[in-house]
Formats: structure tokens, sequence, C-alpha cells
């Protein structure tokens, strides 16, 4: 097959995200693999921006919860050894926007969490499955063992 | 991480199965771990055979549809040089029977196609999604391009 030459890693913020990145970060070892990371706004208020707007890291706002969002995902991209030019904060719905980054990245693995921060059952799966519908690349969900 | 040790590639006889095996034999190769493989049997009747029956696949039967099924499935193995012990042949509900036989044989990857021989745009992603939704295991969805 073609190795993977673009993987990118959607994190959440939650309690899950180091066993999802330490996937993510041996599959880029493994097929030297350049890894890329999103994080999608859509649990803070974002008034007069659009969807699927791209965050600038490098630069400080005044709205503080931004602020910290900003300085969860570069702390991960750090610990990752990510470069600031391939972390990603997106303002928008998770499934869409990490599927539109995909794309415009030339990504050709996903690696996102079997279910989100949410932690319902009900929803178990629920971003896994929404970014295989959407997705025009490989997606690996990683299971998310016992944290319903 | 834990290294993949036993990866399950689901088949499902439609022409996209080149492709799907041919991830999954890439990703035992990298992680040296044991490939099996599974058919399940949704597409011909079974009279009174449970659902979750593992049809044996070193026994003749009478059963043409059956015998052809065996020997797509051996076909199959035969190319990727995974023993007949690890080929799988079950009767039963896709999703349902894939991770179940995951968990008795202690499957850590399932690989998958993203969308099944439907071939439906309505459908894309069904059977990939069915089995995030019940494995306890990771997934890796193939994706189709191109191929709705």
């Amino acid at each position: 097959m073609n190795n993977y030459q673009n993987i990118l890693l959607a994190v959440d913020f939650s309690e899950f995200d180091h066993l999802v990145a330490s996937k993510a970060k041996s599959m880029a070892e493994l097929f030297s693999a350049q890894l890329h990371i999103i994080h999608v706004l859509d649990n803070i208020p974002m008034p007069d921006t659009p969807y699927g707007t791209v965050i600038p890291l490098n630069e400080n706002s005044s709205y503080d919860l931004l602020e910290t969002e900003k300085k969860n995902l570069i702390q991960i991209g750090n610990e990752l050894n990510i470069v600031l030019e391939r972390c990603w904060m997106v303002w928008g719905e998770t499934e869409q926007e990490i599927t539109r980054l995909a794309v415009k990245e030339d990504i050709d693995l996903i690696v996102v969490g079997s279910h989100g921060r949410h932690g319902l059952a009900v929803l178990m799966g629920s971003t896994a499955k929404g970014v295989i519908y959407h997705a025009e690349c490989d997606v690996l969900a990683v299971h998310l063992k016992n944290h319903v």
C-alpha cells in the first residue's frame, strides 16, 4: 500500500487525548509521516466568527476562554514535537472541520478517539462515526477502553 | 503505545477487498502482528443455522452457494498467507459477528472498508460505523476512494 504521509490527530482536551495521541505518534513514526493536530472549537461562543475559521495560534486575543484553548493545543503539540504550522484550531462543527482540514492538508490518515469527551454511552463513537462518514481518507478510531 | 498483536481483516468479497486487504497486510507486517480474516455470511440463506455459527472451512457441504463463499475466503487467505485456523466464516449480522470474533480472538485492530459492497451513498460507511460502535478495540476504516 502507499504509506501514510500526513497523519491528522484530532484532540478534544479530554482525559483520553494522551491515548489517542500516543497511537497517532506511533503511526507517524512507523510510517515516517508528518503529524498534524487539530482541535475544533465547538464548546465556546465565538460571536461573529463563521464556521471553518482557522484561529491563529501565534496571536494573542483578549478572550480568556480562547487563550486557554490555544494554550492547551500548543502544549499537546509541543509534547508531540509538532511545529506550530501543523497545529490547527478551527471554529465549527467537529466532524466537518476535521474532514475539511484533512482534504486541505492532504491528510491520508485521521486518528480520532472512538468517543468524544461526552462520556455518554448513547453518544459513544459519534465523532469517530461522523468523521468516517465525511472523511475522504482512512480513519483510525482509537478505542477508549472502559471509559464510557 | 502497545503494538497491535492481532489484526482482523473483514472482507465482503467486493471489488474493494484487495485495497482493504493490502492495508491490513501492511499493518500486520509493520507491527509483526498475526493477521486474521473474517467474512460474515449475511447474504445467503442458511436455514436452521443460528446467528454466530462459525462455518468449518475444512469440511465440504452439498450447498453450492456456501462452497463458493468458502472458496472465495480461502483464496484471499492464501494470497495473504493466512493459515486456515485464522480464516473465519460466520453466519450472522456483519457488525456484530466481526466484533464478537474480535473479542473472542483477542483482536486489537479491526481493518474494514469504509463502505460495504452496497455501493450506495446512503449506506456508505455503515459497516465501518457499526463496527466502531460495537468494537472493543481500535478500528481502521479504509476509505474506498471514488467508489460510491
